[in-house]
């Protein structure tokens, strides 16, 4: 299979309509890295693809569907290769609305207690929900047939990435238990559209609940092992180490592989600084549930976390998806420093410091968001 | 079916070899509430059945089983009515080695900083862990089927509860997607034995990962329903509310029905007010992942927080049973805050204050546990 590359990745911004979209930032030209404001994403529940944050580690391939191929091997009875006709032939189709969010969102709240060199600086712009349709992944796991010491699902993109003197795609890889899960889908639409290049096309893994890297864009191998992969973004990228380790100190072995999602909150409707005028303040946000769970209350101070107050769900909570929140303030000129925190169905709450879970590649910040704001 | 009532309670603590066992503390005689000291539970990964906290609500049903019949009704195609025999006869056996936690362990660190009259003071001796073997309930429920409308499995047990002027069972619900996950039984043996009298004799359900309260005792009927169930103690009782919420407040429509539980840790081998001598020190506890969940860490802290070493997990974790974690520092004289925290494979952390979680009821306490000690 050919890997064809955009040597010019502002093409690939242009693909996905996020070039003009005053609203994106663009972190990172090489690997591709983009991301909308909070603010921005939080005005639809459904995120268009042009806000939808593109987080990238290498190329960005332009893949030619008539020489796309998809491979399931490893611990199989059957290995099968599918093109993408015979895959949405040969399986029902299935669709969920599910919230993607990268291990380094928010990571510009740790960065700004102590460094964290080397990684993109995100705030809490790389989470999106997106309606995305396609096949079970369970379904083509079962047409294979597993064999019985298959633990892990692994997968590997088209995309290319140069480290360390090797190239290799992007890969990653989950237990076989959240592979039969009926939520995890080889998607190959998004809100209804194909997947733009920059979001996987033809096919990307959508892994709900788990973070971001596990959900592979481009994907062209699924091998079923023993192990969890090999591959650095798995075995040695995206896992989470005690606040006391740093980069010198740090052995590979020991680190967490990251996977399951812990429950978060954030304000988007205020940034860090903003003045606004004395009165009625409407504030606004959304909050992710621990993975399998729903949002069951968040909570805002207005005092530094001396009282609390219920914000209000503007809609019902779902599995899988974010729940956006609003709340309306009377508030009287001074400063005040906001606070969120949100509690889900199984009593998950967020750290209360940044202090606790700090780690020094930056991954799953969820403590308490807090916001300083000046009133007029 | 009769319901024998052992009038003195007395009896029933012999019948589980509580009495005599100095460790285990009877907190109300009617209905029969008693546990072992956390000390004493970590004695053992697995909790002997006399060492076993007993949590009851009412009765100690004496259960005679040539009587004894299980029922499965609701809504599902074919109503079952089975004994001990045939249940036992009918379904494979299954065995799994779960933690059980009361909803309200911990709660006396709550009802320190502000009162929660009209409960059960516990501290944390309301965990343990057993082997536990009996059918799975899918199976059973599988030979019903199930109607598509059927959202909840609710269990009613043969014990004797008066509230309010009326009599009843205890009882509560899970939803059908837990009842279908393959660690939820029916338990007729625990740790090789049948169960005591006091522990659900001669059938309880045993739902890992979810509050105590769920893993009905005494069990006589299963219904399927498409809602939780009614009874007392799922529809009033095991709510959680926010912090601000008092009992003259609370709003029993608004309270979120309890199920999953958060993770948790615990330091078992010291006491508040311990005074130990200088030198070596060995620090000894439990944690317990939340629900699905393993635990990754455990950090304590020797100086109320300002900095954390890493204890040492005992043995690989499980899935569905806490994990011992130990530490040995050198301590000088002086006083010493003592806190423990953990982390668990999807993530989750432990708030950090009481104040953050306090509910009036003093449920899920599961904040940072401070312990404070003094070294001669």
């Amino acid at each position: 299979m050919r890997r064809l590359l955009l040597s010019d990745c502002k093409e690939a911004l242009k693909a996905t309509s996020a070039e003009g979209n005053a609203e994106m930032r663009v972190h990172q030209d090489y690997p591709l890295n983009v991301g909308a404001s909070a603010h921005s994403v939080r005005q639809k529940f459904i995120t268009e693809q042009k806000n939808f944050y593109i987080r990238n580690h290498g190329s960005l391939p332009t893949v030619d569907v008539q020489h796309y191929r998809l491979t399931v091997g490893g611990l199989v009875q059957t290995s099968l290769e599918l093109t993408l006709d015979e895959l949405r032939a040969a399986f029902s189709s299935v669709t969920v609305t599910a919230t993607l969010q990268c291990a380094g969102h928010r990571r510009d709240e740790l960065a700004a207690i102590r460094a964290i060199p080397g990684e993109v600086i995100w705030s809490a712009e790389t989470a999106g929900t997106a309606t995305w349709k396609g096949v079970a992944l369970r379904d083509l796991l079962q047409a294979a047939g597993l064999k019985k010491s298959a633990r892990h699902v692994a997968f590997l993109g088209l995309d290319e990435i140069s480290k360390d003197g090797e190239r290799f795609g992007f890969g990653g890889s989950i237990p076989v238990e959240k592979a039969l899960s009926s939520e995890v889908l080889l998607a190959y639409e998004m809100n209804g559209e194909p997947l733009a290049p920059a979001h996987g096309f033809p096919v990307r893994v959508v892994v709900p609940g788990y973070i971001g890297a596990r959900s592979v864009k481009w994907l062209a191998n699924i091998t079923l092992q023993e192990e969890p992969s090999s591959n650095y973004y798995q075995a040695r990228a995206y896992k989470l180490f005690p606040p006391h380790i740093r980069a010198e100190t740090a052995d590979w072995q020991q680190g967490q592989m990251l996977g399951p999602l812990p429950i978060n909150s954030v304000i988007c409707s205020l940034q860090p600084g903003a003045v606004c005028q004395a009165g009625q303040l409407a504030i606004q946000g959304y909050a992710i549930a621990g993975e399998d769970q729903r949002i069951e209350r968040v909570e805002l101070s207005l005092d530094a976390g001396a009282s609390w107050l219920e914000a209000t769900l503007t809609e019902q909570a779902r599995r899988w998806a974010w729940s956006f929140w609003e709340a309306s303030v009377q508030v009287q000129p001074g400063t005040y420093q906001l606070m969120v925190r949100a509690w889900d169905t199984a009593g998950h709450v967020q750290p209360e410091n940044l202090e606790s879970i700090w780690n020094w590649k930056g991954y799953l910040n969820n403590a308490w968001q807090r916001v300083t704001i000046s009133i007029e």
